[in-house]
């Protein structure tokens, strides 16, 4: 793309209100707008990074036999109902409604286990229909008294859940262990490091339920964590300090602010037998069908990407979710760089070209920095000189001289 | 994809209030399953026809510049204070608003003029900055009175959105048209015949705005058109009628149902002067900008498909739209099918495969038939005895033996 094209320009502030790092580089940047606390559009750069991390996602539960649908953010009262949580928890809490026209009032969904159960309940009769497993990629909506934190926590927002059916809690147990590893999988090349911690199963369950969590400063949880790995648990539900042994290993707990980016639920029967949910077993019994449910929020986790990946002078993408893999700089060398953008296109690479001619080379870096795309190549009057181009890294400092002839072994 | 693993199931019967045949079709064979009136999940299958709609019109916006951005549901109320519409017109009558969280009250986005016009005034400040085109394939959500015709009126739907902005008349119309022509290639691409329909400009315009309408029984509108092309208006703004004589060519009018799929607006500066969308010109003047906007529904686009391509046993999917391109079906002869199917995939053909074992062939092609896969492929004793598969096009009586080394010649 170039960027003469782009209509977004670099913003010298960010709203004053914004005092979060992610809101303040992806305002600045361009990435998104904002409309209202917790209420964002995404501009083209920002959209590429959002659909790179959904895409991660959407591989990732692909794997694991996820079929994806798309539910509705209307939700049907008389499914909030079945469960009692129209008027009870989430549903009274932090659900929006209005009014419908000829609906009576619709709520916009917060969370999908009243519709996902009642789509499942149309389909499956038997043992022989599962497990099976449905997710989407689709907007929520949340009440949230506090909207201050940028891409960590919206009012609308994108959010994948995922959704399993079993005929035991065996076969969840292990699907559970299989929806673990993806999303370490999903974390690890968004490049976040994530604790697996437990935390309280709130109405779902006794047994604890498991959060993904980065550890950041701008997190609003708090994690007690064993640096081995051996122990984590959220702060809410910790019988443990920092200070304390680790109960495995021995290791003193440490506690730090974290961000929790996914978390995963062993719901059991609680939606099925409150939905009538139930199928015959082998043996001709009806039994209700064991659930769990498993969140990512791409948006969220784009927030906390940039919170983690950042320095003074902007964000640092880790390279599967970097808008661009290359930023193309020509500083008065446009029909040499035209070029270069030609070809390294033709390659498959994708590349967003500074073709800019009012903007100074000391501008261009700035934007450059700030946009965080990992490898910067610049053309100028000196580098082609020597037949070459300069490639940084943005998250390094080396900068090296690079013949536009090998140029491909580089990027 | 093997069916097996699909959840859905075909269904005897579609709920009895649902009598369009789009809807009656697309939840029978499991492409959707209805949450209240105009109000739709889209199932794995009818999800893939809808991804495959939305990138051909992504393509396409592509083609003429458009750059994708995601803007919100929720509508700050103050934006359309703006343009006097939250309390008149679209912001009265067809906005569903709801009681924010400390956001005082909120609209749900029934079209985003207002909230495209905000960002892009906080842009655009200068000539050289324009044109751009900007577009989002977005959720829309409208108060219909009537729901009932299936994907052809959805209070909650899906929409792509283009805007684009001038610095003169003169280039939108330039621009206009080459919208216009996107438009056409979409639509054919979709398998759909548009006619390019004058309609009323609304309270955009004196001029007239256009429709892309699709004849079909189905649909709301009426057209009155004439053969040859030279002439089509909508029935609501047209002083002519069927057996009265085409003004251009002297051609006998036609008049007859019809489904609008598209629309295009020249919006000129109604937006930018309400809302102080102004940009300098090259003589240092302050101008509004001009605007015009482009919109295509890709689930009514979707319901429309289905209302022109279906016969009484279901659905023909055009090639472009289909889920998959080939319907592969075993009929008990699981292992060659397997071999099949794996090397089908690996020459990257989308397959649906019915590795079932507990379907007769009777169901089994009552299925491909209602599902409309363009090229269905059955493996049976019979077909193996001659190391062929029988080869079939949805749309085609015609079936035709092919050997299994020669099938990628066929498909």
């Amino acid at each position: 793309m170039k960027q003469s094209q782009l209509f977004t320009k670099l913003l010298k502030e960010a709203p004053a209100e914004e005092k979060s790092t992610n809101a303040q580089f992806l305002i600045r940047g361009g990435f998104v707008y904002k409309e209202m606390a917790g209420v964002y559009t995404y501009l083209p750069l920002g959209l590429r990074v959002l659909r790179k991390i959904e895409n991660i996602i959407r591989e990732e539960m692909e794997k694991i036999g996820g079929k994806e649908i798309l539910m509705t953010v209307f939700q049907p009262k008389n499914l909030w109902e079945e469960t009692g949580r129209w008027q009870k928890g989430i549903g009274e809490d932090v659900m929006y409604k209005c009014e419908g026209e000829g609906q009576g009032t619709v709520g916009l969904g917060p969370t999908h286990e009243e519709m996902v159960t009642d789509i499942i309940r149309h389909y499956v009769s038997s043992y022989k229909d599962l497990p099976l497993y449905v997710y989407q990629i689709q907007t929520k909506f949340r009440k949230e008294l506090r909207a201050k934190s940028g891409l960590l926590r919206g009012r609308e927002f994108d959010m994948k859940d995922l959704y399993s059916f079993h005929a035991s809690q065996d076969d969840l147990k292990e699907y559970y262990k299989k929806a673990t590893q993806a999303y370490f999988n999903v974390f690890k090349r968004c490049g976040l490091d994530v604790i697996l911690t437990e935390a309280s199963g709130g109405d779902f369950t006794k047994d604890y339920t498991h959060e993904f969590q980065v550890l950041s400063a701008s997190g609003e949880d708090i994690t007690v964590y064993c640096e081995k790995g051996d122990f984590a648990q959220n702060k809410e539900i910790a019988k443990l300090s920092a200070g304390e042994k680790c109960p495995v290993c021995k290791t003193v707990l440490k506690e730090a602010s974290s961000v929790e980016v996914g978390n995963i639920f062993p719901l059991g029967t609680k939606y099925s037998e409150a939905m009538k949910a139930y199928f015959t077993e082998k043996d001709g019994s009806k039994k209700p069908i064991v659930m769990g449910c498993y969140g990512i929020g791409p948006s969220r986790t784009m927030g906390a990407i940039v919170e983690i990946h950042h320095d003074e002078q902007g964000i640092i993408w880790p390279k599967e979710v970097a808008p661009f893999s290359v930023h193309l700089l020509s500083l008065g060398q446009n029909e040499k760089s035209e070029k270069l953008y030609q070809d390294l296109q033709k390659r498959g690479i994708e590349v967003l070209y500074d073709d800019r001619e009012n903007k100074t080379a000391g501008e261009k870096f700035a934007e450059a920095d700030l946009l965080g795309i990992p490898q910067r190549l610049v053309v100028s009057e000196k580098t082609l000189k020597d037949d070459s181009v300069e490639l940084k890294k943005r998250a390094e400092e080396k900068v090296t001289l690079v013949k536009i002839s090998k140029i491909k072994d580089y990027v």
